[in-house]
């Protein structure tokens, strides 16, 4: 059965932290500014490797908040067809690079709103959608499924 | 990179009609009561999968409304691991079992209340939140991306 062809599911976390929200300067190609994030593993669920993810890209032990969405469209990774959940989490602590990360930036929600920058694959358009939820004009899927 | 095992990617559509949900009777094993849904193939964005396989397996064309969750816990089906992006969806029209369904069954949000049904897979949880959902018990995310 596993040589039927799926998109690759991926998983991308928007940590919230007390001052804006964690990006990360991506160590490998394609490089630029990008959530922190990486593939689902077979067995795992995907809060969970939201979960792991952010601890091997941030430092940080996140709680998980809910879904904005799920970003599917072919064109959003070069490379091959992912599909992205995109969870909205929050965090304390202090950010620190890890694995696939060469820097961790914090970025503040008004520097955000006053323009969000150049990122990599269709971040910028989830970062959009982020700020609108942040206004009210969006809702994200609340509580999760228990995993 | 193909050779990378992930998750199987499918959809599973809550289809809301005047009369109720729409629900089928699977022709395939595993058999029973389920919520119409299928594999994502590559290249194929998430909410055109859903309204391909509500169209194949039920003849409605439907309105995605929002996510209410993604379902990936490694046990939901004992094949191999799938991750769900479950869909609230509306359609009007009469319901005909298509492709994989061996019958449709509406049933209605009141039957519901009263009691969930034996369904494949994870699908009574899916239908316990979506019930929860319309108590205003939970949220889900709305709009979806661009697809």
């Amino acid at each position: 059965m596993d040589t039927y062809r799926n998109p690759a599911l991926t998983v991308d976390m928007i940590i919230e932290i007390p001052q804006g929200i964690v990006l990360i300067e991506r160590e490998n190609p394609p490089y630029g500014l990008a959530l922190p994030g990486g593939f689902v593993d077979y067995g795992e669920p995907v809060e969970k490797a939201a979960r792991r993810e952010a601890r091997e890209e941030t430092g940080l032990d996140i709680e998980l908040k809910g879904i904005l969405g799920v970003y599917s469209d072919p064109s959003r990774d070069k490379r091959r067809h992912t599909a992205s959940v995109v969870f909205i989490a929050t965090a304390t602590g202090a950010p620190q690079a890890g694995d696939d990360a060469r820097a961790v930036k914090i970025y503040s929600i008004d520097s955000l709103f006053r323009g969000i920058p150049a990122m990599a694959f269709d971040h910028g358009i989830i970062l959009k959608h982020y700020l609108e939820w942040k206004q009210g004009m969006r809702t994200i899927a609340h509580p999760l499924p228990a995993a």
